[in-house]
């Protein structure tokens, strides 16, 4: 197992590799460099980003489909289910609660938090809405790593405070405003409005950027 | 101005900058250092960024804030309005339109696509509904630049390929397909699954990545 630390990409293509592979039947073989092309990547690369997380097989051998699967889905988590806890019901709250509610999926929304004193007690989308103190006990009451915030921008820092000393291990922020966290704790920021001025400054300046594949 | 590229980390942090300098008042001077502190950066950093877009002050008198701003937000492309052409009106087709369909906004949705013809000719959220077929007619005829795929998995590739066929030079896919697009086209996945994936794989492996600040 490499020593050296993995980044974030690493783990972006991690996933990535692991989608392509599903569409590939488990007893076939498959060597570094046909994974690599299918990101436009190289062998070496996808040898590196492997190794920092197991040994998933033989590379002079290629990979076996099968095995390479599980060791990757391990990797990424996704041999245990992960509840999440929800910080804001306002409109983007309930589109979230009402597409990431179902207890079966992977990653479900299963409490929710908010001040407003008529949510607060009451159920959307089958889960239960509390208010911001109760944070802490309930979260480590139920094992909860992963936290959203769809608060108002000015509430953003506090809910990311208190998500922080629950013990969430990842946030996703889905407010306007950036928060900052502990550097133990990955945060995400989902901001539509500066995706998508990433993507205008491209098209203003295209000539000065370096052309290079989405993510 | 510098020879060198961008990449799209500069744009974000462009993108944050601005943020920042929002909240200043327009008189003042800021020097790179304490831009850089706001972000965790450093000085060199933030005036190799803003050398790749232009020319915006002396940064050894530091910035006046008010140009600055304006060199930014053009830079970003923010001194202009930016119509989006949307391919799939479903569930989450639906959630965008009602919520990015306002005219005035910077980024609005002018236009939608959708196979189904019980949606053709309709119009949701104000914006009507058109078969593929015509994207690129309509799309060059309304100069829209972005397009957002939220077709099914098996129809984004397809999407996307008509979009770039039409002219268009940025898009976002929220599609849980990857799709292929030529290199002048910046293409964002705006994959939920696939952004949890990593944040579970960070909180099962955390000693193996580099600690770094969120994006």
């Amino acid at each position: 197992m490499s020593k050296e630390k993995a980044s974030e990409n690493a783990a972006i293509r991690l996933s990535l590799y692991l989608r392509y592979l599903k569409e590939m039947r488990e007893e076939t073989r498959i060597s570094s460099e046909q994974l690599a092309e299918f990101l436009g990547t190289s062998g070496a690369r996808v040898r590196k980003d492997l190794s920092y997380f197991g040994q998933f097989g033989t590379p002079s051998k290629g990979y076996r489909v099968g095995k390479l699967r599980e060791g990757i889905s391990k990797a990424l988590g996704l041999d245990r289910v992960w509840p999440i806890a929800l910080v804001g019901v306002g409109k983007l709250g309930r589109v979230l609660l009402n597409n990431l509610a179902f207890e079966k999926s992977r990653f479900h929304i299963q409490v929710g938090f908010d001040v407003n004193p008529n949510k607060i007690g009451k159920t959307v989308a089958g889960v239960k809405i509390y208010h911001p103190y109760q944070m802490p006990k309930i979260i480590r009451k139920q094992k909860i790593h992963i936290g959203m915030i769809t608060a108002p921008a000015e509430a953003a820092q506090e809910s990311a405070d208190l998500l922080v000393i629950s013990g969430i291990k990842g946030i996703f922020n889905f407010s306007s405003a950036g928060v900052v966290v502990p550097s133990y704790v990955k945060l995400k920021n989902v901001d539509f409005t500066s995706q998508l001025e990433v993507i205008t400054c491209y098209i203003v300046n295209d000539q000065r950027f370096h052309l290079s594949r989405g993510n």
